[in-house]
C-alpha cells in the first residue's frame, strides 16, 4: 500500500503516523518528492482500514497495490476452479447451461419447462421461488412452496437446481438444493454472505446493479473466508445511463473476472438486457468472450398470447440458442 | 398506466391483451394514433407487474403515472408526518442534530463524545456497533457490547440513540435503541425491511450507493406496509464518477423528497465526502434546501496526531458546524 | 407523444395547453383518469420542445412515443444502409476490420503497419493525426502532416484510410481521407455535425462517454439532416464506474443500434478496454453479438521493450484477433 | 508521479523502462515490496502520457501524485483569483448574480427581463443567442440576431451580459460580449478552448454532464495554457441515475473546485433540476456552500398560462431567490 503525504505535513506529523503504522506491524518505507511525500507499507496491509488512513489531514491519498481479496484472487490460486454441481462440473474448461422460469408457478409449469430445457442444452434448472421485488405489492413468489416444486422438478429430470436466497433464516428449505443463489441486491449484505460461508454448497453470487468487479470479489470473499469456496460469480448487468435495454451486460467482465479470480463466471443476458430478442446475441458474445456458463430464462407458455415474447424464451427459442452458443464455443476452443 | 404498443401488434393481439388486463380488474381505455396505439389503464394498477407487461412482445413501452408508493407518498398524505424519538420531534418545522463517532470503541470514547456533542447542539447521539465493511477482515464493530455503550451513554446524558441494524435476527438486541438505521447496502434488503415493518419503533432509512429517490421510497413503502410508519429517509451521498468526494451529496434529494413524500428527511455529508473538512459547508447546504436533520460524525481524540483531520470533526468543529446550521435555519425560516 | 397532467391541473389550464399545442398543428386526444388527465399528441411532434413542455406546472410528465430521429430510424427505412468506402462495403452482410495505430508518428512506423494488418486481415487502415488530448501539454499528433504520412500509406497499400477530424475549418485537408471520424467528445459538437452533414464523404460517429444510444442516433441525425446519409455508428465503451478496464464496452449497443436503425455498427475494442489482452475476446465477442465491423490499435514496435503489451496488438497478435472473428463470423452467419 | 509494477516485471525490463523514464529527464526512485515493485517519478511528469505507461505489460498501475493542471491550480496561486467583468468582480469576496431567459427570443422580451432582474439583485444579463439542441429539428437560437438584442439590453441597462459561443468561427460576434460561455457539452472541445485560449476576455466554463472536476479543471487549462486566465468555472448538475431532477446538482463541486483551484465557481440550479419550484432551495444551498454567484433562468411571461411554471422563475420569483440568497449569504460571511 502507498499513502501520499501532503505538502503540508509537518516532519513531526511524518514521524508520528510512521510509528502509528509499524505499530500495527508495517515496514514503512519513506521517499520525499518535490514536494510531496510517499509511504510504502509493507506486510499484512489487508486488514488496515483505508479509509481511516485516507480520511488524516496529513494524506492525500491512498492506493492498494495488492488487491485486499486472498482466496478469490488468482495470484494465490493460478489454477481455475472447478465446482460440483452434482455430477456435473462448472468452470475451466467446464461450461454449463442454466434455464428455467423467473419464478416457480404451478407443477405442470416448472415440470414442462424442466423436460423442454433438458432436452435442449441445459444441464441445470433454474427458476425463482423467493422473489427480491422493489414493491412490497408485486408478487413475492412461491416461497416454500415454489421450492418444493423445483425439487420435484429434480426428480423428475435429474436437473440440479438453483435458485435465489434472500434470508438466511431460511437456509433449511434449501437443504437439497443444488446451488444457491445470491440476487445483486444482496450482494452486499454482509450477514448472508457469512452464513454461506458456514456451509459448503455451492453460491451462485450475482453482481451488485453498481458494483465494480473488485466490490464482487470482496463479497466472494466474505463467503470464502468462512470457508466455503464453492463460488459462483455472475454477471447480470448494470446499471447504465443506457435505458433501452434493462442494464447493461457487462462483457468485459468475463475476461476481467477470469484474470483476477479463479472462481467460475457466468453470465445472466435475460436479466440484463430485459428483452427476449436480444438473449441470443448476447449468449454469443458471452461465449465468444469465454464465459464458464449461461443463465437463461425460459417459460412454457406458447399459447398465451399475452406472455409471447416476454423477457423469457420459448423452449424452442432456447433450443436455438443453446445450439449457436455451442457452435460459438467450438470456435473459442480453437 | 399507460402502455403504448408497437406498430406491429395486430388487433387480436390487441384484444387478447384488454381482456386479460380487464380480467385483472383494470379499465382499458384504448386510443390509436398514427402508428402507435396507447392503452389507459385505470384501477389499481399498483399490483400489476410492469416488468411482465414491459416484455410482451407487442409492448413498445409503459410509463407509471401514478407512483407504486401508497403510504409514502405526500399525495394521500398532504401534511408532513412528524416522528416523535424519546422526548424529541423530527419532521415538519422540527430539525435535529444526530452525532457521534463512526464506530463504538470504548465507554470512555462514546461517554466523552456524547458529553462534547450534547452540550454543542446535536439531540440525538449516533454510534456505529454493528458495521458493514467491504471486506471480511475489516472491524466488524463491537455488535453487542457496542448497543451496551450507546445505551449506557444514553443513561448519563439523556440522549435517545440511533445505531444500525444488519440482520432482523439481532432485533431483541434493539429494544432500547431510539432509532434503528438501516444502512445504504440493506436498502433493498427486503426481507429486513419487512421485519422492521412489524415493529413501531422509528427507522432511519439510508439511500442506497446507486438508488433513485423512488426506489428509495418503495423501500419505506416495505416498511410501512407493515404497519410500521415511523420512517426517516436519509440521503447520504450517492456514487457518481467524481472521485474526489467519496459520494456526491444530492442536496436536490431534499427538496425532491419533501415534494414526493411527508417522511422527513436528514442529511449525512460525513459519508458522502468523505472529507471533514466538507462538513461544514455540506451541512449548511442542506440546512439551507429545508432538511429535517443532520448526521454528523464526531470523534474525541484530538491529541491523536493520527486521528487529526479524519472524516470526523472534533467536538469543537462540530459545535462551530452546529451554531452556522442554526443561523442558516433562521433565514430558511423567514 | 403522451402528456400526463397533474392532478392539480384545471379545466381552464387544460383548455389552454390544449389550444396551444393545436395552434402548433397537433391533434390532442384527451383521457382522464381518476387523478391523472392524459393528453395524447398526434402530429409532427419531434419539432415540438419537450423540456419547455415538462417545465409547465401542470404538467406531470411527457413521454415521447415514437423517436425523434427519423433520417436514421429503421422505421422509415427498413432494410440496411450499406455504406461504400473506396471500393469497400460496410452494412448489411459487409464486415471490414479497420486497423492501425494510435497515433501517426514516422513514415516507417505507418508504413510498416499498414502492411502488416494489410496482410492480416484488416481492410481500412486507421490512424490519428489530429488527438483529442485531456491536456493541453500531451502530444496533440503531427495534424496535417499525420495525414499526409496516412495518404502515402494509402498509395503504397491501396487500404482507405479512417482518421479523426476535431474542426470543421480541416475538412479541406481531408479531401483524400475516405472516412472521417468523429471522436466522443465532440458527439455533441453540433456545429461540426452540420458542417460534415454538408459533405457526402462516410463519417464514422463515435457514442461519447455517457451518451445514451437515441442520443448517438439523434447526432446521427444531424449529419443526415444536412443531407450526408453515409454515416457508421461505433460503440467505443461508455464511463461506468467499474475502473478495471478504462471503458466498458456496451455489446448490447450492436443488437439495439440494429434494431433501432437501419445505419452499420462497428466497435472499438481497444479504446473501450485499454488493456490489449482484452482485445481478443472482446473483438469475438462484438463479432458474435452482429457487429459490422471492428476498430483495432496495432503498433509496429515489438523490439521496444517500453511498449510491449502496451494498448495496441503488434501485427502478429492482430492477425491471431481476425482469424478468431472470421471464425465466429462462420457461425453468427449460420 | 507512482508506477506500480506487476510481479512478473523481471530486472532487464525494469532496467528498460527506467532508461526510458530518465531519457525523457525524470528522476526515478525504485522500491521493491514483496511481490511489487514501486517506481516514483520525479520531475516534469505533467508532459508524461499517463496512458502509454498504464498500457505496457510491466506495469500494474499509475497513480499521479501531482495534478497535471498547474495554471488552474491553487497550489500554485494561492489567493482567490478575481476576474473583472465590465466595472463588476467575481471571485474571493465579490459574488454576482447572472439572470436572464433560456433564449432571447424578441427585443421587448430580453428587455423586460433584463429591467426585471437587474431591479431585482441580478448585475449580469445571461440568454442564450446559439442554442446547443440535442435534435436538428429544434429551435437553434437566433444567433447573430440574438446577440444583437443582448446588446441593445446591455446599453439599455448597463448590464455586463453572457452568452453561448459553440464554433470558434463565430468569435467575432462576440466582440462586444462581456463572459463568453462554453456549455457542457462543449467542455472537452478542445480546439474551441484553445481559441478562447488567444483572446482575453472571461471564460463561463461549464462542467460536462459526466465529467470529474478535475476533468474540468484541465479544460479549463487548455484556455490558460494560451494565455487566457479569465475563468469562471460553473457547475450545471451532472449525469446521475435519478431522473426526478434533470440533472444531480453536485452542490460538494463548490468547496471542491475551490481547493483544488483559485478560480471563481457559479452554480446554475436551473439547468441543474429542471424545475422552477427547486431554484430557491438550490440556490440557497450554493450560497451556504460558498459559491462565488448563481446563473439562473427567468422569463418574462407571466400572463401566458403556457410557461407558467416552467423550468424559468418570473422576475417577482427571482427577486424572492435573490432575496434569500443575501440573507444566507450573511450568515457565509460571519
Amino acid at each position: 500500500m502507498i499513502a501520499v503525504l501532503k505538502p503540508s505535513a509537518t516532519g513531526e506529523q511524518i514521524e508520528n503516523l510512521t510509528a502509528w503504522l509499524e505499530g500495527r506491524g508495517l515496514a514503512v518505507h519513506l521517499s520525499k518528492g518535490e514536494s510531496y511525500t510517499v509511504l510504502g507499507l509493507i506486510g499484512d496491509v489487508a486488514r488496515l482500514d483505508t479509509e481511516l488512513l485516507e480520511g488524516l489531514d496529513i494524506v492525500d491519498s491512498v492506493k492498494r497495490i495488492s488487491d485486499p481479496f486472498k482466496s478469490a484472487n488468482r495470484k494465490f490460486h493460478p489454477s481455475d476452479s472447478i465446482i460440483e454441481v452434482g455430477n456435473l462440473k462448472i468452470g475451466g474448461p467446464h461450461f454449463q447451461i442454466m434455464a428455467g422460469p423467473c419464478s416457480v408457478e404451478t407443477p405442470e409449469q416448472i415440470s414442462q419447462i424442466a423436460q423442454g430445457v433438458n432436452a435442449s442444452g441445459a444441464s441445470i434448472l433454474r427458476g425463482g421461488a423467493f422473489k427480491p421485488r422493489t414493491s412490497p405489492y408485486d408478487f413475492q413468489g412461491l416461497r416454500a412452496d415454489g421450492i418444493e416444486l423445483l425439487l420435484e422438478a429434480k426428480r423428475q429430470t435429474g436437473m440440479p437446481i438453483v435458485t435465489e436466497i434472500m434470508n438466511a433464516n431460511h437456509l433449511p428449505m434449501f437443504d437439497e438444493v443444488d446451488i444457491i443463489q445470491v440476487g445483486a441486491r444482496n450482494m452486499q449484505n454482509f450477514e448472508l454472505l457469512k452464513e454461506l460461508g458456514s456451509i459448503r454448497k455451492p453460491v451462485l453470487l450475482k453482481r451488485g446493479l453498481a458494483s465494480t468487479l473488485k466490490e464482487l470479489l470482496m463479497s466472494a470473499e466474505y463467503i470464502m473466508a468462512g470457508g466455503n469456496h464453492n463460488i459462483i460469480l455472475c454477471e447480470r448487468g448494470i446499471r447504465t445511463f443506457e435505458t433501452f435495454t434493462r442494464n447493461t451486460l457487462d462483457i468485459s467482465a468475463i475476461p476481467a473476472l477470469k484474470e483476477l479470480s479463479h472462481l467460475p463466471v457466468v453470465v445472466d443476458p435475460s436479466h440484463a438486457c430485459g428483452i427476449a430478442r436480444f438473449v441470443l446475441p448476447m449468449a454469443m458474445a458471452a461465449a465468444a468472450a469465454g464465459a464458464h456458463g449461461l443463465m437463461i430464462e425460459v417459460h412454457n407458455d406458447p399459447k398465451a398470447a399475452l406472455c409471447d415474447g416476454a423477457q423469457s424464451l420459448t423452449p424452442e427459442q432456447f433450443a436455438h440458442v443453446a445450439e449457436n452458443v455451442r457452435r460459438i464455443r467450438e470456435v473459442e476452443a480453437l
